[in-house]
């Protein structure tokens, strides 16, 4: 299949927070976020493959700064990598207040989603091709990513994930 | 502070998937579940510490099984064990089929709620106190599972992660 | 049709209020909670007859405590009669604010739901089979209450509900 | 406190069925219409009295036709008689397809709500004035159905309801 | 086709503020009031026409005076005046506070709706027939409605709009 | 008060069609979309002026190509020119279809905020500085659809508005 550029599935997500969608503390709910943060994803993923694609996994996400009732939310949505029939893509999250014209980042996570076909199986997507610096580092990492949700999900061993071994073993 | 056992902080979430928290292959979202999935784990951090809670990061999820539209999702949320000011909170979900009396295992997941003063400053926890098999093992695995969340979060360098680093090097 | 036990239609749900569930006391609102109450109710239904369900009826509630923004709400419906194609379910509901370490009962309630077949009309649900001493009581007091629904439905005179006629008549 | 017409406090409310309001069938969920007559017989009691109202009790339902996705709802409502601190409302439920010009009655409910002063205590309600036959009916028939409502939540004794006892013997 | 009376397109909606359809100062959002004026100009126009009708276009619209949560929207529409497939529909809005017994116009709209056949191609309503002052004034006044939305359209030129013109041009 | 580029305004908001979205042909209904423009264009007026905003008027809007379920809604709004204390949004809306590759505009429009003060007092808000030729075309057109407000809104005589009466009186 012919490559697709990263930036090609570029997307931008915003949203503001309501009151249905704090906790006690008027806060965003986390999630909330996760919810927001799956559909740019699902956006993302199809805007690269052009097909119909499900939510596969989420890796940890840190939520760092919690958005305030009324602020705005930033979600900006790349895809990172393409694994044969599945996509990472690579989300962040930043909060706006207006009022006080103060922007801070949130928090940024991966999700992976998998193309389907027509009888609901998997079926290929596009390779990536990567342009910028951080699109390269993204592009590297998500091989080791890969491994650990691998190990994660039982589906490989923590010996033979040799991107991941090397971080734990100085030879 | 005095532990509480484990099972007390147990609970139930059953929700039913509307068309709304479909995509387009009629599968409840996988951002709906993870919504759900974080007021379940809300609740049960809530129920073990009697503070507020906020979510603090949501483990690797793998979604397995599709929930189809008109099935029944149900949610058991439980602490596992608790790190000072923070608690991890494992959750399973299932999917049921009322009319084939079909009831599968969808997946699962750790979320980490840290509890707050009434200045939003985290505050101390009761210890989790196993009773079962099972709950002594999540308890135990718990301790890697923070070892790799505080290495993806860039607060714990690799080659310090006991637990962790173990599973690598076999010595 | 086969007996099938009350406690196998057990259902729990646990839904958090949020500010849209609330009126201008902050209370939750009597509407949303019986939109609660009715899908808790449904989920019973249907896990004891295997088969789409309906609302047919739902007794009298009273709403004696209030239930505040960010409490608990704790619902469990379980199957209590079936009468050939229909089937009483009844209803449990507390609050619960776990900063305070306090659990009290909202209300209860009864909802009749009828099963459907395919052409959409009403269908044989099994039998329930009691084991409790309060599954006997809400069983035994199932045929007074159908009387009185009949009564109210304009469906039986009032001299004919013998059940609910020595209520009111001693003899 | 001056009495106030009864059709002072008509209230109409109109909905149309979306796909998140109904069941497997198509059709309105029960728990849905019971939200919005909760709603629209809360305007009602708040419109006679000038006061903050909430949801004291709801009279036994049933659900006769049921209405599909698309369709449109009529709710009315209008209180029908006010006891010191609360007011029973009356609330008729249409069904209407405009595709096929056809008006159906669905059902109809009576919902009892209590005004309160700033500390959240019961407070008088303005009488109700009544002018039709049938608001004349619905008064008169108000005193049967709020022994029945007392009887069933325990407050008073079957043989002490005059109205009601009537109803079961013949002298 | 055989003329309808404007009255018998008549629609009464009503709702409740609740928060999340505020805004930072506990307003209605204007987006929101004008999703609930599409769905009551949809179901006016539906009752005129009996077809399925979508939105064609929205007239300017003047937000006045702010609905506060809590308060009741009144929301009245009908159809003022059909051009062969499509409707225009005349929208009143008024926001009423119960406790302070205070009714206020909040703002007017039109928007126009289109009738749909099976294809979903255009088809033809019936005519208007107006009785009242109002409705004739209403009616009048659609035409030179119409001439301005079919100049922002880009669909008519000014010189001719004879209506319109002759707003700006006194010979 | 200083200038602004208007482009420092510019938001971009994506939406996904979810079913209770859609009307009964399966398409996005033109009120849901008003809603979301309402909330892009607060965003952008809000991040212009940097002071709590309210939706003041929106123009004539056209309803060109529908937006089918499932299909992706981009939301494009930035502040067009400032007039002492409002300011004039323009707004473009496209769907895409990522399965067929096909994106296409479904309507523009334009929406006037005001910018309110801790006292909801309307307050100043900065000029626009135009840099692109559409910008510039836009800012001029901005006074012509402002005299068409005014009028509209019969705070101007149409003989009074130069801008518009020079579109149908040709001297």
């Amino acid at each position: 299949m012919t490559p697709k550029k990263a930036m090609d599935s570029h997307i931008i997500m915003t949203e503001i927070v309501l009151p249905n969608d704090t906790n006690v503390h008027g806060n965003l709910m986390g999630g909330r976020l996760m919810y927001w943060m799956d559909i740019a994803a699902a956006l993302s993923a199809g805007k690269h493959c052009n097909a119909p694609v499900v939510t596969a996994s989420v890796d940890n996400i840190s939520f760092e700064n919690p958005i305030r009732l009324g602020n705005v939310v930033h979600i900006e949505a790349q895809v990172s990598r393409a694994f044969n029939t599945s996509m990472e893509i690579y989300i962040r999250v930043w909060g706006e207040d207006h009022l006080q014209q103060y922007k801070y980042k949130s928090n940024e996570a991966y999700y992976t989603f998998v193309a389907l076909d027509p009888n609901k199986k998997p079926r290929l997507v596009p390779p990536v091709l990567v342009e910028t610096e951080e699109e390269k580092r993204l592009f590297d990492g998500a091989l080791r990513r890969r491994q650990l949700r691998l190990i994660l999900g039982g589906k490989l061993k923590p010996e033979d994930a040799e991107e991941l071994r090397a971080l734990f073993v100085k030879d």
